[in-house]
């Protein structure tokens, strides 16, 4: 009984295609599902050093791996589309929540996206985010990874017009712990319209974006045709 | 001491303006607000019955009340944009789920949009979901109202590729009573890029889309300037 | 059987007096307590309308009942100190927030200090608190107090040198109601030296209050001395 | 003081023996009971490959030992009973579910039952279900197994007229940790008679599954004679 | 926009058909989807006095109503089928949990199945149950409905061959309260097989009981056949 | 600065003394009490085996540890009583929960009682209990030691006379894991004077048993002086 | 189908009857199980006014029912033994935990026991309590009723040598409300050998204190015969 | 793209600089920061031996790191300002809860300020904290650090007139894990103005202390000038 089964109409039901997420998979397993389409450009997610070291020297040699957000593609990435579209900022609150940020990141890196990252505009030092806001207000989607109390998402979107999608981290102890606090205190903002996605979860916040840019894509689409 | 300023930058700042949240305000609170500036175009939400009815009556009389969502506006809408923007459906697992759907919509209209309801077509009857999917898909943002095991917003995430914004209502008894089991399975959802707000919030799910609606406007005049 | 027992000596202990909490209390044990000893200042938290409306005539005709923060005095307050002492300001997120406000200026007025009030500043509509940052600044002790995501004292927290204590509320519905979300939220705070009570305790609020200014003047006097 | 009783009873009681649960035991335990009776046939879950190892070997070598169920068993499993009785289906919503899937489906192994395993179908590609509806419709009996939101057994529930029995699962991260949101999901389902076992569960949800088979054979059993 | 969507196929699908839920629905809402098609037989769960008796009385008066269970039908029930088939034990654990019960007791009687009701037999008084056992031993089915700290499944899970289908109560205080605990002790149970519904959902564990019912009914015809 | 203060009194003013909890202290810091007064017989509780073999010999060498527990006393533990004394049980659910059960039978031998311990009697198979409950009433104290759903204290406290002291732990996965349903379980028992002390705490079991065994003596000697 | 089954072997199983919890009950059930047996001496605990007033006439005149507890007996309750026996304290936090001690003191008296009632000794005025101290030593038995943060039982645990019961109570608010707060505190209490059992279940305290009493009585026979 | 911004205006806004926060942090980060501004004095937390190990030597040798409390300054900490200022006290309940007091006594030491510490003085023995009072009620500010049930800062919140910051621990098992039943007990405190920072934040109540002690300074020096 093969264990896995590849969504392959994905891409043509949603706008982007599969990713693998690695966590719960053994290397062998990762191995496999790559070797069973090696031209095909695939996304792993939750790639940790030592199970991308276990993986076959011909499977690993053809993936870029990157160490920080434990991503991965096989293949290419889609060409960034160029300088007209949407723009995507990636802020954080703090040093540590960068992991997840650069998840979100080469996510939309994989689909032809590039994005500004912003990191470590919490507002303990809220003078380090009202210099930036300008800035973030010339961006469309803003993606705001925020751990601890994640006041972040709060402030930024009373402050931006864009589209704003938080993603809170595990990142703190005590009460914060596992990242509940902060998620609770995104959900329970007073700055109407932010909206969330699991903790932890760059991945989510990078493919709520493309459904926003593929949005637009479409209805600009719509209107020249 | 007044005890309340009214945000009146906040449509400049983020494309909305600022809403009166009544549930937590005394009828007297509620009526100085509006007495305040009886010219202006205000939202209210979370108006019940008992708290309309006493309100000042020339305050009421300027009012449009709508019973089922508890929401209420002073003044006009804004007026409906036309047939060429982005289309906006809202979607509710059951008949339970109407009052936050059409708190979602009165927020819409009240920024000139109109939306498209689809109600009941929760997943124990999936074909009542199935027979509207190619429709769904023709929207750009689609909010998805659900309480109980909301497992509406991982199925509709899966087969549409428009913006999905879940709204987890707190429809539900047992280990669903408040709404916490819902609003955690939409942000455990396998389904990628589903985002959500708080338990409830048909306002927020709104603003969330106004947000999508009015960076795709942009953009647009962005290009065509 | 007496089922209260007045603690005589808690001001020369710690500085100030036992309040009646009538929340768990009738109104006759109230009325009893307060003709146990007609003389006596005595401050009462928690007193609704309806207790209070129950109590017997002499007794309630004897209190300075304030309806908004349901706290009452029997006898004179202590008298406002004058202008050289600390400066205490009182900062709501929203309008809900003002009776657990109300509660703690009522608080610190019985024991004889006026504090400034601030109301409805929260983060989204940042402009409005940072209109009062230089204000808030001199003052030595600054209660927030704010439901919802209660992001307002992390961001109070980095702008003021100030002792800062934290109320949060119980304001809000979904993840936010009972108060739970906010208060994690401000324990988690990245801006450091926040300190919190008790959900909705304005009166806790106040004593942690009394306690800094206490000991400054028993400081001040030890050097004068 | 021996520690351990074998409940010798409990085939009689309740139509299927008890399994020896290695989680919460030594090795040296678990060895101890099986020498104790090397003739009887017997079901080892929670076996990790450690304390297999750690095993003497006269005891291992006695063992028929799943690696990926970590499930094992001590002399022959009943046999098949053939093809005229209830048919029984192992549903998994994702590849990481497979090893709680597994430990059903050797557990029914063990007491004479085939199964048929249908993996990686969860809702997010939805068709890939929709595809094996016809044949889950023909099962007498379907478990669900499926972490994360655990949408699965909801949209079984509402497409199969089987006996539906969930098993969530700890997969996940954030707020789907440890399998509480699943479970609750499944709790909340609004599919109608879908009931549930313990997170990770596998051995339950294949004991309430031979319940059903057991009380279908002795019904059976009693119209023929 | 009609609010409410019956699923007319369900029991084509799943075999018994869509209850009305009446605890989130308004008296009027009730009322039209229960003259929209009068000649239907149709089962209402929830339905407490005051709505019962708000509704208009040419359809109250179509209505079999029970106080305890607060369930009613509009139309005849199945005809019971007879004494041949599967017998069904309803047992509870303290007189509180009859409303619960019964909930079952009519559901089952709706869908034609009369079942026998053992009260009051929770584990404090442990003879009460063991005088029932070997009875209780002869039903293919016992649905077990206990509060507080819902003890009894585990127990009769280790005395009876059947299915064991457990609907934790809300019944209790302290702990108990809500019925959490009682929940999470039976999916805890270390009697084997025992499955499980939502807190207070005597429907629920009626329908888990059809779709047992049903799988032998269907098995047995393809036998015969 | 000494970190540790033995509290030295405590055996006159509680009747027993101050056991060293070595959880959360370094060998080091254990070693340091030890040798600060090793003619002094001292009970120590959670002494695992790298902790215990991380000691300077000459403290090891005057330790009796006991592995399964986890305990181990420095001196000699006070004489049994005899036979005329009060009886204590100590009965455990599985065999996962002897290593604390054996912590109370270890504290209580340390203190001067003999126990009698009765395990893996869980109800899952009854009648193993009931076979055991004549001898058990002759106790006049049962500690009940028990994991997952914890419903053998609520059975045993139907079922005897004595003192029942339930002390739930931490065995069990899913919703048992940690120990919180069971003891919610054992709270909300319908069998009436049950108590409980927290999670794996046998030593604190024991502690409430040293209490009753002590108040029994020393009433014993009011009434014969 | 009677609905109540009086548990009439208790008294010999356990050495006290079964109490008639009327919280879950209607006034109609409550008079229906009074008038079965209007003979025998019965406890009745939760009964509150509007359901006492309820009851039938006859019913309620031979009731000895007392507002603040809310309890009641029918019949007579057992005379009190006389001085020799084990002495028995009910000591309270605060004024608001009196219903619950009450509650307590007459489950004690009705099986024949007096008991001392010390109110209102908190520990934020430590000395009320450390007044009592000598006394408290002098009874076998304590029982502390005790809310919000539920520190009392602590401090009582490290300074007498009887047995501790604690019973924790809904009072207080935020973190406090519903009782989870205190006792959690007393679970993990650092004084050795506190027993707990449900928040606000006087009736549970002292029937734990009746265990230890009856033990007690039991050991002296046998010695003395 | 840095990934660490230092908030450089942080101790002209607050009155204390930003202190590194290790724990989410890698060897090499930390190494960058410090190296970045070799002169700057810095404190930094949550620096355990592992990582203080992997950094680069001339780094790590210019700080002056802490193994009990894991901190680490490098440059010159504030010289002590002299004894005319305030005093500070830090106590412990236990000897385990001494790394979260060190944490707070380094932090108020790198800013000039020197502390008394109490330890192990928990009310299991409360004596050993009586013994103290006096010389407690001389300090203006105390730091109470305790985990389990966290009943000592209650207690010293009604015995001593300063101000009272308590940091409850994640010392305990069971219920007491994590630290959320102490956190709650002192939020739930009856001794009024008693505040908390969160679970294990020696450094964050250091920082609560060093806001009151600089309000002391400035009000002097605005009274002095």
């Amino acid at each position: 009984m093969s264990e896995f089964k590849l969504d392959l109409e994905r891409t043509a039901r949603i706008g982007f295609g599969e990713a693998i997420y690695c966590a719960g998979k053994s290397a062998a397993q990762v191995g496999a599902i790559l070797e069973s389409d090696p031209a095909r450009s695939l996304l792993l997610t939750r790639l940790d050093a030592a199970k991308f070291d276990a993986l076959p020297t011909p499977v690993r040699s053809r993936l870029d791996w990157d160490p920080v957000s434990q991503t991965a593609w096989q293949g290419d990435p889609a060409p960034v589309a160029g300088h007209s579209g949407p723009r995507i900022a990636i802020v954080t609150a703090g040093t540590s929540d960068v992991p997840v940020a650069r998840e979100a990141a080469r996510t939309l890196r994989f689909s032809g996206h590039d994005s500004t990252e912003i990191v470590d505009v919490g507002v303990a030092g809220l003078w380090r985010l009202l210099d930036r806001v300008e800035e973030l207000r010339r961006h469309e989607v803003v993606i705001v990874v925020a751990g601890m109390d994640a006041a972040l998402p709060s402030v930024i979107g009373g402050l931006v017009p864009g589209v704003v999608i938080a993603v809170p981290t595990s990142v703190g102890y005590g009460v914060a712990a596992g990242g509940r606090a902060g998620l609770d205190a995104i959900l329970a903002s007073c700055s109407p319209g932010v909206t969330v996605v699991n903790i932890d979860n760059g991945y989510g916040g990078a493919c709520a974006a493309l459904r926003v840019l593929n949005a637009m894509t479409r209805l600009s689409k719509d209107h020249s045709s």
